[in-house]
């Protein structure tokens, strides 16, 4: 198989899935379809936002149950948009599971697009009539699936991986949308997980509560959490591998490693789908008081548009990034930190003890005008640790702050 | 008088002024000192970054004092210097005390520029030699420490006002730096207030505190609270008008309101200063469950991305706004949340209740198209009210988010 990531969510056996244009946008696809042929475990985590859109609480609700089907609409949010709205959602749901000769309890609902406007509910129940005979489970079905849940993304996104365990394959695919950039395009991040591995809820939802935290909830998307956020896994077993019950069991670590693995990819792809970005930055934290105020200083050093700049720039201003965990609002003491600046290129200390070091500025240029490059703080509070994906602030940004240094 | 403002801080009688170039920046003014020929009663407020540049410590010692001077240099920061950095700084109080014959009690000193490298402190003081020889009490003086203090500043920030009390005329100047857009240029904060009022420390400090959270506190900087933040007000009596000491008095309260009036100009100075900012906004928070509350839902509104790029686009999108309100962290029922848009040109209800209403789109842009807007968002939680100012973002920003609605 040449390039299995384009099969997406239907490279795991047992799925299938479609994408097609229903009229909700004027001319691109704006309706998916994900179908596994037998119910499937069901995890997701969903927006924290005090808003939320319609589909969020019947998702919510429904995901409580084994799933089937996934109907997915991009060019709408349906959120704010009252009783209407939720009328909508079940209608979508129940369309759904109509069209599919299923029960809309094993149905989930998910929307991304404008907030406030009442869906153009008719188009989406006659494309639900449509895109039911679309479903198939070649790369072309992945694709349209993958396409049709984009709103501004600028490439789609799509993920697959396989490990064999005893004999057997197991396999794990996925898409998403939503764009890490300062400004989030339409502030929804959507994921959707699919795998014919066969696995208890409860470890299900354990995996997925740690994956999406080191993933999704350590991308900076400028503080903003959409009303429609949603990550979404299904897993239905069809590889026919033993089902996972316990954490003894070694295939449990090996699943949750590869699945871990694909939620990183995803979150990655969205941190690097900003506009102009051009670098992807990790912000790493060490010795933080604990890991909270680990992760509150990473957030703070990887949103502020300065250090982006200055990343841009490949300016080693580490002032700056000391200034960030300064108002980040943990304690800690500026004089025993340490800063380094970091890429495949090498690594260099660039503020000893909270105080600048006279360093070669030709290799401190040379590690950052790399695509992935990383900066670590090192406190001495503690045993706190965390990692915060960010990207650089492209050029229009920047031309005042990104050179500032030089 | 044509025009005041540009008098500045030499606009109230006898204070002198002067800003020059000592060779910090290559070419550009970067030196500045404000002089009273009498000792003033001094008020400031100093960033809360744990990180302090060495002049912010120097200067929160000092102002205890009366004071009869501030020495200002920009192009650095003086930050993250260590023991160096804080001798530079008392160097730099104590060579102005030196050539004013003043005591070094009463000298200020601020800093602005890169963090993390020594001040060329030989430049800055022969550079301190010769400024002194230059104060004067001109318009352009006044013109040269505001040009001075600048660092990436598109245009100089100055202000003048006055008002007759029992027929004596009080005159209050000003001058700061800063910029409010997204990425605060060099992250630093300065303002600097004279008058010829004479008040006691206590009112003035209460005024100050009171003031600075009305303005400067009030705008949003995305966060990003710099090292070296300081906003100082010097009251040195020369209008032989009565002392203020109490807060009875007829004049406390006229001066406070004049007072808070220019803090409230430098801060909108500020946000206006903005690159490529096309619009200033205010957010207006009202029912919340009480001010602070307020104050963060208005400054998630004003941080949002989402809510400043389709500000750019005049794009009545209230369903970001809703959903920035909705991740602030407060507490409040959204279905009982209304939402306005306003200019001079009218205002209009688009969101009653958490749900969109169908409003007159033309009507929308025709507000939204003036060059000061505001949104209001009302609440039914109890009596919480804030103001937050700030910028949308400018075109290179935001040609996908901007008119994403459309």
């Amino acid at each position: 198989m040449q390039n299995n990531e384009q099969f997406s969510i239907v490279y795991p056996k047992g799925f299938k899935a479609a994408g097609i244009h229903s009229k909700i946008k004027k001319k691109k696809k704006d309706l998916a379809l994900i179908y596994s042929d037998a119910p499937c475990t069901a995890s997701g985590t969903f927006t924290k936002n005090l808003v939320k859109a319609a589909p969020v609480i019947v998702s919510e609700e429904n995901i409580k149950n084994q799933i089937r089907a996934i109907i997915i609409n991009s060019g709408n949010a349906n959120a704010c948009t009252g009783e209407i709205g939720m009328a909508n959602a079940w209608m979508m749901v129940e369309g759904t599971a109509k069209v599919l000769n299923i029960s809309g309890d094993e149905v989930l609902v998910a929307s991304t697009g404008v907030i406030g406007q009442q869906l153009p509910i008719d188009n989406i129940m006659a494309g639900i009539e449509d895109i039911v005979e679309e479903l198939g489970s070649d790369k072309d079905n992945g694709i349209d699936a993958a396409e049709a849940i984009m709103t501004t993304d600028t490439f789609r996104k799509q993920f697959a991986t396989e490990f064999t365990y005893e004999g057997k394959e197991i396999r794990i695919g996925a898409i998403c949308k939503g764009s890490g950039m300062i400004h989030p395009n339409m502030a929804t991040l959507l994921g959707f997980v699919t795998t014919d591995a066969a696995i208890d809820k409860e470890l299900l939802d354990e995996i997925v509560v740690e994956g999406v935290n080191k993933s999704f909830n350590s991308i900076t998307v400028d503080g903003d959490t959409s009303t429609n956020d949603m990550v979404i896994v299904l897993a239905n077993g069809a590889s026919g591998v033993n089902r996972i019950k316990d954490k003894d069991d070694d295939l449990y670590h090996i699943f949750k490693e590869k699945l871990i693995e694909i939620l990183k990819k995803m979150a990655k792809s969205i941190v690097v789908d900003g506009e102009g970005a051009t670098k992807f930055i990790e912000v790493r934290i060490k010795g933080a008081k604990n890991d909270d105020d680990a992760i509150k200083a990473g957030k703070a050093v990887a949103t502020s548009s300065l250090v982006k700049t200055a990343a841009f720039g490949e300016d080693a201003n580490w002032g700056r990034i000391l200034a960030a965990v300064g108002y980040s609002g943990i304690e800690f003491n500026p004089y025993e930190t340490n800063i380094y600046i970091g890429s495949s290129k090498g690594e260099l200390l660039v503020c000893e003890m909270g105080m600048g070091l006279e360093f070669d500025e030709d290799f401190a240029k040379k590690i950052l005008s790399e695509k992935e490059i990383y900066y670590l703080v090192e406190m001495e509070e503690g045993k706190g640790d965390a990692v915060i994906y960010t990207c650089d602030l492209s050029y229009d940004y920047v031309k005042i702050n990104g050179s500032y240094r030089s």
